[in-house]
């Protein structure tokens, strides 16, 4: 199952994604504490209200999380690239649901950073509420997959030792379009790619993880609820336009894709902020 | 004025100090984004509801705000301490929600660590909505403010270069009781003090801040809107435990209070999670 947060006439709606279609959820605004796994399922299906996937306009996939939490240097391809020593926990930090866009809406290139930067990422969306969830029981927490790109302002980022700064800027941050559920797609070596303007800058699959999933899910879950659409976005491989030589940087006009196999795709534009 | 968030019969308000006693606000169940200084203005004063404020249950003075920025090394007496350089730009870590606890509401000291430790911190609540707040402007965008206590897992704190997992711990964070308006109090150069079990552990005023008010919320709604309801907690002076010698850290059955002249104290004792 793939679900799809969208907006029709204003009004937000959850649908299960059915081919090039749409099939609403009756009573259902939005993936968020309220409306997690067992809520999705419980939903009666409008098969009769099937609307076309270019009919709507697309919400991030959880549109409005409590929390993200980003996961940093979970590759060992970007953590050679920083010179960094292998993490042995993993290193966190925040975004905001106003940091984040959906497939249909442009990355916003502020005016105040000059190295804006893409990080292709798996985004894991929490279905069902825990605290101290154990790595064995992790799974049974995640609504699903989604693809999303962790955008980051490389300038502002490195102002202190603290990141938030360089991470959290609003309407930076593409999450979607669909998630697809654990049950629909095998992650183990799924493909993760970034494109830029059709060269394609990162290249990597999800067995590079260093902290897999069920670890990231209890390691959070130690300190903090997690709530359904809480979102993890979980770390990007190397070739990070920072750490390149020359360096590789997003400007206005430019088309950045990232693709995950089994989850999908979001292709986005970059503009500068109006 | 002061503005005092609680619960009445299950059910949430915003209320008015008046004495000892509360004044409903009429129609407002929480500070929040669509609650801020305007709405809270314009909302019709319950007199003949007054009730006592020992007959409510007290919220955190933003019981749910989206954003909460905590500022690191804010006083020149606690980066003395830590032995860093003097920041240029404020250091910035998240807190969410579920980290606050009324001043109702005990300190919850997880079983996973062994050094929680206090940090008395000036907090400031939102009233209105802004992004790229000038720091002339920044005064007006301020409902007001509330006493904090920025409790740290300082064993996790450092677990990586990151703070978050060390800073958001659920049911760790008291914040309030009450929000004082800016118009009440004159915070130039007001006595910030920390007690732990009676002996006095921080001992500061608010001129020792580095980074200002206004300074802070340019900086934060530079890169996000700052919302009614988001808090920035302003930083901690010396003092902490971590630094001390011998340490010193939070046990079940402690009692610590934060006092800020003009804005209030909180009154916090510390509980073993359960």
């Amino acid at each position: 199952m793939a679900y799809v947060s969208y907006i029709v006439d204003g009004l937000w709606h959850v649908g299960v994604l059915d081919g090039d279609g749409i099939i609403p959820l009756e009573g259902v605004e939005a993936i968020g504490p309220d409306t997690g796994i067992d809520e999705l399922a419980a939903a009666p299906r409008r098969d009769d209200l099937r609307t076309g996937r270019d009919q709507v306009e697309l919400l991030p996939s959880s549109p409005r999380p409590n929390k993200i939490f980003c996961v940093g240097l979970n590759y060992s391809s970007h953590i050679e690239e920083t010179k960094r020593d292998l993490p042995t926990y993993p290193v966190l930090f925040p975004k905001f649901a106003s940091n984040l866009v959906s497939a249909d809406a442009p990355i916003v290139a502020p005016p105040e950073s000059t190295q804006v930067d893409y990080e292709g990422e798996l985004a894991v969306i929490i279905g069902r509420a825990g605290r101290r969830i154990r790595r064995e029981d992790a799974l049974d927490h995640v609504l699903g997959y989604s693809v999303a790109n962790d955008v980051t302002m490389r300038d502002y980022q490195y102002k202190t030792h603290q990141w938030t700064q360089g991470k959290a800027w609003d309407s930076s941050t593409p999450l979607g379009p669909v998630v697809v559920t654990p049950d629909e797609v095998d992650l183990t070596a799924a493909g993760i790619r970034t494109t830029l303007n059709d060269e394609v800058v990162q290249d990597s699959d999800l067995s590079k993880l260093i902290f897999d999933i069920p670890t990231l899910i209890a390691t959070v879950s130690e300190f903090t609820v997690l709530e359904p659409g809480d979102v993890i976005l979980t770390g990007t491989p190397g070739g990070v336009g920072y750490r390149r030589d020359p360096q590789l940087f997003l400007h206005p006009g430019d088309r950045v894709s990232v693709e995950i196999e089994g989850v999908g795709r979001i292709d986005s534009v970059v503009v500068a902020d109006a």
